[in-house]
This record gives C-alpha cells, structure tokens and sequence, in this order.
C-alpha cells in the first residue's frame, strides 16, 4: 500500500522499531561505550583514521572523531540493513510512490541522471521531459547571458531577481553564493521573504530596464512569492511605463501555466518541472534556473554531474563503505542513543556561509516527523535541529557551549583545502582553526593538564583549584569532517548530494515519509484567517474575534490599534 | 569570595540547586502540568492574555501562550528569588566583580547609564571615563559623516569597514542591519571570518582612498581580526602608495594602546574600553562606534537609551513583573523540566535578520558552561542551543519540525507593527503569519477536526485513516511574542538588552559564570600549533606530527599535499 517494494514487507506492521534486534543490540552496545574516551581509541589503534574514513573523487569523509568503535559501526549497519535501506534507495531511484501520504515518487535523482537511462514512473520514462527542460534552461540561460535575450527598451539583462520562498530559495540561492567565483553572468539577488524589506532592498539600485524576474512557484500559488511577484510587477510596470514589459522582464518556474500566463508571463517563458520534484530537492531542476543564469549552463551541469557521482556512490556501495548512509546512522547513533537534539553544520569557507540555512530545510522540514509508516506515533526521536553559522566565526560565538557545555552537539566541520581567494596566510589559518577544533573537541584537556599550565604561569594553590575546574575540557565530542579540495559546481553537488541522501536514510530507518510537509498547512491557513480579519478591521468592519485565544485576539487588536497606515 | 554580597552567601556551598525546595517545587509541578493542553488553560480563563502579558514603553510580551499557570509563574519566581536573582543583579549594576574567574565586573549597565549617577569599580567612578569616550566617539563619527575627516588624498570617507570577530562584529553587524532605515552616513560593512574570502568580497568595489577601517579587538591580538588588519593595511596602502596613510584610514577600538601605535594607528584614533566590558555585551561601548559612524551619534544615544529604560525595569520591577526575569525563568521551565535543548528566536522583520546569530553568541558563550560557582559539575542542563532565521522564510524550512517533530522547541516571536517599507498588504500578511503561528503552534489541529476537513474534501473512510495522523497538530508547543511597534533606535535597544539580562538570570539560577568564555582556549592553543606545523611542512621542513591523533594528522597531511600554493 505504502510503495510496492521489498521495504514495505520488512517495515510496515512490523516490530517496533525499538524492539527489533538490532536496536536492542546498539543500546546495549551504548552503554559498553558510552563512558569511552575517543583518546583511548585513538590511543589503541594507529589505524584508526585509515579504518574509519573514505574517499569519493576529491572528498574525504573523516568520521574516525565519533564515539565507536567497529562494533559500532557494524551495529548501525545492521539497524540500517534491517530497516531496508537498500531496498528504500532501489524504490527512489526505481521512481516508486516513495512519497505515499501525497502518492508521489520522490525523483530528484532523475533530474541529475547524467546516464539517460530511462527512469518510469507511471509506466512513462522522465528522462525525455528532464532533458528537454535542462535544454530549454541551457538556451534561456545562453541567450540572457550572451546578451541575445533583450530587456523591453531592448536593454540587455544585467540583473536577475529570484523570487521564491523555501526551496524555491534557499537552494539556489546558498549555491549562487557557494559559486561565487563561477558567476560571471548577470548578478542574482534573492527575495523571499514577505516582509516588503526584502523587495525593497534588494530592488533599491535596479534598474526596471535591465532586470529579470525569474518567479518560482511550484502552484504559483505561494503567498510570499506572489505578494512579491506582483510588487516586483508593479515595479517593473511602473519603471517602464508598459504592461506589455512584463513578458520580457518574468520567467515562471511553475507547473501552474494558467495562472503564471493570467500573470502576463508568456507560455515559452514557463519552464516546468513534475509532481515528484518535492520543493527542498528541487534545485537540480528548473528551480536551478538562477544558478544557472549565474554561473552559465555548464556550470549548472557540473553541479548536476557531481550531485550524479553521489547518486551512483550511495545507490552502488556496500551500505559500510557508504558514505552517506554512514552519516545518517553515525546521526542516529548520537539522535537515539546518545540524546542528541541537535547538530551542528560549519563550514570553514565563507561562500559556505548558507548551507546550514539549506540544510535546516532540507533535513529539518524532511524529518521533523513524528508519524511512522504504519500512522502511528514514533516511540523515538526523529530529526534533530540543525543549526550552524560559517567557522571562524561560529568559534567566537557558540562554540563555548559545544566544547563545555551541557549538551552534546555532534558537528560536521566542512573543510576546504584550496581558496578562491589566497591571500598571504589566511587560508592556512582558516584551516588550521577547523583541523584545530576537531582535535580540541576530540582531545579536550584534563585537569593534570591544566594544573600543569597554571603551575607554569605562576598561580598559587589556591588560585589554582579556584580556576581549574573552569578549564578543563571534557572533550570526547563528536565530529565528522568533510574535506574537499575546492569548492566548484562539481564538488558543491557532491556535498549537497551527500546530504540529502543522508536525511533520506535517516527517514526510512525512522519510518517517517521524509517527503512530505503537512506541518506547514496549519498555519498558512490561520495566517488566511488572520489576514482576513486584519484588513476588515482596517477597513472599520465590525469583526468578532471570539473563536481566537486572548492571546491572538489582543495581538490582533494590538496591530490593528497601533498600525500607522501608510 | 566570587563576590562580597548577599547572593554569597544566598549561594556558595549551599544546597545544590536540584535539591533546593523551589526546584522539588517545580517538578511537583510539572507532573502536573506535563499533560494539560494550553487549549484547556485559554477555555478555563477568559484572562489569560492579560494575566500573562506586561508592556514597557511600545514593547509587549505576551507570555500567556505557555505551559503555564499562576501555580507555574509563583515556583519558578520562587526559584528566581531563592537563587538571589536580585541582589546578583545589584551586585552587577553596584560594578561588583562578578565575572569572578576573570576577578572582573561585568557593567554594560555602565555604559548606558543615561542618568550619570556614579558607578564604581575598585572605589572608583567609572562614569566619566564611560561618558568621556562616548564624547569622543561623538566627534569622531560626526567628523567623518559631516565629511570633516578627510582621506589621506583629501577626499571624505564614503564606506566603513568594521574588522572584528565575535563580540566585535556580531552586535555592531546586528545592530546597522537592524538600523538600515537610520543609516545616513558612510556605508558600513563587516569582515570578521580569517577565511580571505570575507576581505575579497567585502573590498571589492572600495575605494581606498575613501574608505576608513575600524579594527576592534580588546587586545589587538585576536588571531582573526589582526590578519585581516594586516591585509587591510597592506591593501590600503598598495592603493594609496604611502605607509602615511594608515593614520587616516584605520582607527581602532582596543585596550592595547602600544600594539595598536605599532601598527601605524595615530593615538588620537584610538577608542578605549575597560576590562569589565565584555566583548558580546561591548557594543554599547567604543564597540559601537561603527554604529554610530552609520546612524548617527544621537541614532546611538537612542539605542542606549532604549538599553537604559530595561536596565531601570530590570533593576526595579518586582521580579514577577519583570520580563527579563520571567523570560529568563521560562526558559528555565523548559530547559530544565520539559527537556527541551534548544530555542528557537524568529524576527518577523526581514531587518532582524541577524538577530539570532548575535543571540547565539551572546546567550551560549554566556551560558553554555558546566562548571558552577562552587567549582563542581552542574548537575542540570544549562544554556540550550539559541537557533533561528527571519519568519516567513523560517515557515518555509524548519517550522515543520518546531509543529510536528519530536523535539519540544520553546519560540520567541519578534513581530514588529509597523514597517519601514509599507508596500501594499506585505506587512498585514507577515504580521498575521506571525499571530497565526503562535496560534496554531499552541492550538495544535485534533483529529477530529483533521478527519472532519478531509470528509469535506470527499476522501472515502480508508484514504482518511490513511492520512489522518499525519495531519494531526499535536499542538501545545509554547511560544513568547515580543510585540514592538516599529524597529528603531530605541526599540532595538530594549530588545537587546532584555535578552541581556535574561541571560544574567539563567546564569544566576544555573550558578554558572555568564562572563567568562574559557571553551574557547584550547582551540586557539591547537591551531596556534597546526599553522606552525602546516607552515613549516609548506616550507619543505620535516615536522614530527606523532603527538597528534591519527584523524588530525592526516588532515594536516592532506592539505599540506593537496594544496596549491596560490
């Protein structure tokens, strides 16, 4: 009923997930472990980086800084075997219903399938329309960046604004700042938020005549994005003078094409894409129409290509050389037994600065579930809160609490060996501190080891047993570090790739349908609601308010009393 | 011995806190509590909203969408009293050495000490110093604004580049943002990270000889900050052609008067400050002379202002009136008695966008400790993880988990009435999504109320079975909203300084110091290390790497291998 495949017999009205063999086997193994200092690990095996790290192309996934051993890992891989795993990749990349609450496939992998080999749904092969939609991007994408696709005053096209909200956003727009040095095209900006802010700053120095806006909107539906679209509409009307602009100045990434056409968008500038592109997976496709108009076709087919070395990496390896199956149980490990609740992304690279906004969405709106496959209520945790800020910067804020406090915060130090930008030493400074941090929360220091220090800068005694304890570092905290050469379209792929097969695993052992969102529903529909009443209000309507809580009731007459109408 | 005051004795060596007689109290409580539905809490009491809500100039907090009752709100006051909440926030404004591992005072109060009356640290006042530089940084921004202060080639100074990192960035890089409608001076921009790519593209397209660069760093030995000085001067100077025109182009805001006169840095440039300001409670200090380069020197007395009338709140109020207090006691209520490890800060103000960074510093790095005043192992959770990004985005990526996860995640709303960009209905629409979420997180959706809609919707029995539970809101997650009429000066200023001190209170209760930062120590010692030996192996010496773990040493392998020297 689920999806008809081998998974749904191993999983659906099966055992508990917290009652099946392997899971009792990893808690017991918990508690073998838990009080092991990874200095004792690498203490006892000079092989242990060799033993817990892989290769693919240029990235290196360093996972020897985590709190296991091989049993460990042999463990989880039974959990992730146990829970059909394989079997789950298959379906995905077979285009089953993966996505059975909306009875959708999940096909992500179709729109990066540098192959071509046929892949069905309903029977009917995706690939022609995939390939047909990355040609009409690559010939919209060449023709604004070579100058041939005019403006309506017949100026070229020096700016593209991305208006879209969610995946429609934070995707292309983390990938347009990762490839910053690859833009040589027209500059993008991004706006997604409603806040009229966010359109406002983003316009201030744009010129109507010069400008495209490219709307993304899967429903072309979304509220943010067309309260955007028609104040960036009016804009452009209001600059150039004509209705009849707004077909040189907007594209449509949609699959509504009445309503984009009702818009004054003409039909060639729709470029669409299918049911089963889910919105936080959807950069691969017309959505990555910005990056493509960023960075030019080719380097929109790098990403793809490098996104397609992961897909074939993680759909061929044996599930214990797999790097992103390894990522989502070392996850689970630290979500489910150690308590985790949350984990933190920090990339030593500045045009990284945003992959941690991607991934919150990418992994948080995927897994933040709580209803199993069977529609019953996890007896466990799920997705944890991602979070995390670009290094050195996050050191000089949060990493206090990382390193001494409470909580334990698994973190993933993404590293990158080669800048854009070198300049004198910085880049050998920025990699010292990641390389640093990981050995420090690995390491820590001891209380022997601190006295020792404090001994030598003269304190006495007292001084001493007063100060000590406040620097001691427990250290054993957990790290993965990805290590990549450079970032280019290609290894940028990889990494995004590497996540969202992880989040993918991650759902499937936690029987949660990591395509979905009906989390979202409930307050777009009271937002409407609140809307509704808020402009009645404006107008002087008599409005009742009684089936709000207080609470909502006085917020609403708070803003409606203290609004300055502008 | 911490410090000579009531809280003393009130604390040190007594009783640990899980077994004080409000802790008992409140778990007591919370079995109570665990299972009511704030639903029932808003039908049962029509007053709820004003019961649980107090104002402070334009500023509301509504706290009434809590797991909350009267019962609630007197234990956790009384745990707030039998810490010494009080007489700890006397001894900090009374200029006490309350950051007692550092044997300093922690008086940010100081600094925005509108009313002048004395402040003494060690017997001595420290208001004339405070006051005397705030007149220095009133001549100084006015200089450069009027265009008085002229480039080393005669020409006024169009950009401002703040150079810091941590306290020096995150607040004054907060506070512009947030202020960008008051911005009528220079433009004003941030680099902080050491990765060069931060200097590159902030540099771009400046022009040297207007542009002045504020370096902040208390020592002017922050590892970061100084490589991008040194970068920055070398920069400068390449542009202008003469060592000479460093005095014109840098000022600095440090302690270290010798290092920053080495630099080239004239000694009228230089903005002092003291031991006792702590750099993420600094930019109320010279800090802020960024701020006021962007805004304005009355711009910045505003924001001080704002800062001030919490203070006096803060230091008056009866504690069950005081909204630091009770903001700080709720977080506790969920930290310590729901489990929850993080907090969610979502700014309904596309301005505010960086407000939770900052948050993120000032709140973990104050208290993301583990070590408490008696120098023993707390045995209770401390400061949890402070995440967010601006609302709406925000309902696009995470809010899935926050409404449907299984992780229990308290939220602050920051909704803001007025915009400074009133562009048709944009901000009617981003005020009701802010009310509607804290609606339907707290309401939740039943369901029978789920199984209702979908009947509606002509679903058969088995398809409404099917996607029943996945619709179900369980509802009940707790939300603040912290109402304000418009961004401004002062607003933003009282909004800082309320999470000020609710971090002060959380420190207080937890017993942990909220002033010292020694988690960052030991990373800074092994990167010191690293990029000596990186250095040294780049330079074809042979480096024994033995005295590292297997992972760390084959990271510095890899880079040293792999890296192309630029």
């Amino acid at each position: 009923m689920i999806f008809d495949s081998e998974i749904d017999k191993v999983v659906r009205g099966g055992t508990p997930l917290t009652e099946t063999r392997p899971w009792k086997a990893l808690e017991a193994h918990y508690l073998e472990i838990r009080d092991v200092h990874m200095r004792e690990l690498f203490a006892a095996d000079p092989d242990r980086f060799s033993r817990f790290s892989f290769e693919l192309e240029d990235l290196l996934f360093d996972y020897s800084k985590n709190r296991i051993d091989e049993t460990s890992i042999r463990l989880l891989i039974d959990l992730a075997r146990a829970s059909g795993v394989g079997e789950a990749a298959r379906a995905m990349f077979f285009g089953e219903k993966i996505n059975w609450t909306e009875g959708r496939a999940a096909l992500h992998v179709a729109l990066r399938n540098r192959t071509g080999t046929p892949i069905e749904v309903d029977g009917e092969d995706v690939m022609p329309g995939v390939n047909a939609v990355l040609q009409k991007m690559k010939g919209f994408s060449e023709a604004v960046r070579s100058g041939r696709w005019l403006g309506f005053t017949g100026r070229p096209i020096t700016s593209v604004v991305n208006i879209g909200i969610g995946g429609s956003d934070l995707g292309p727009a983390m990938i347009c700042e990762a490839l910053t040095p690859y833009c040589d095209g027209p500059q993008v900006r991004f706006i997604s938020n409603v806040d009229a802010t966010d359109f406002v700053e983003k316009t201030r120095d744009l010129d109507p005549a010069e400008t495209l806006f490219v709307v993304a909107s899967k429903t072309f539906t979304t509220s943010e994005t067309m309260t955007n679209a028609h104040t960036a509409r009016r804009w452009l009307v209001d600059g150039l003078g004509d209705e009849a602009a707004v077909a040189r100045h907007f594209v449509a990434l949609s699959t509504n094409r009445e309503a984009v056409e009702a818009f004054g968008i003409a039909p060639e500038s729709i470029f669409e894409f299918w049911d089963w592109v889910g919105g936080r997976y959807s950069s691969w496709s017309a959505i990555g129409l910005t990056v493509a108009l960023a960075v030019g076709f080719a380097g929109f087919e790098e990403l793809l290509e490098g996104a397609h070395v992961v897909d074939r990496h993680f759909i061929e390896a044996p599930l214990e050389e797999n790097i992103p199956v390894l990522m989502a149980m070392l996850g689970i490990w630290y979500r489910n037994f150690f308590g985790a609740s949350t984990r933190a992304v920090l990339p030593y690279d500045q045009y990284l600065r945003r992959f941690p906004a991607y991934l919150q969405q990418a992994d948080m709106e995927s897994n933040g579930k709580s209803i199993d496959r069977d529609g019953c209520r996890v007896g466990y945790a799920t997705g944890p809160v991602i979070w995390g800020e670009a290094g050195t910067n996050g050191q000089h804020a949060f990493y206090q609490l990382i390193h001494q406090g409470t909580e334990l915060v698994p973190c993933d130090f993404i590293g990158v060996i080669n800048s854009h930008n070198p300049i004198g030493d910085h880049q050998q400074k920025l990699v010292a501190n990641c390389f640093a941090q990981t050995e420090a929360l690995m390491q820590g220091r001891t209380a022997d080891e601190v006295e020792a220090d404090l001994r030598i800068q003269g304190l006495d005694h007292e001084e001493i047993q007063e100060l000590l304890p406040h620097k001691v570092f427990a250290g054993n905290r957990p790290t993965n570090t990805i290590l990549i050469d450079r970032v280019t379209p290609r290894s940028l792929g990889m990494l995004i790739a590497l996540y969202e097969h992880e989040i993918f695993v991650q759902g499937v052992v936690w029987r949660v349908n990591s395509f979905d969102q009906w989390g979202v529903e409930l307050g777009k529909v009271l937002a409407g609601n609140i809307l509704g009443e808020e402009k009645r209000l404006l107008a002087g309507e008599e409005v009742d308010l009684d089936h709000h809580d207080s609470s909502t009731r006085a917020l609403i007459e708070r803003f409606v009393a203290r609004r300055i109408q502008g």
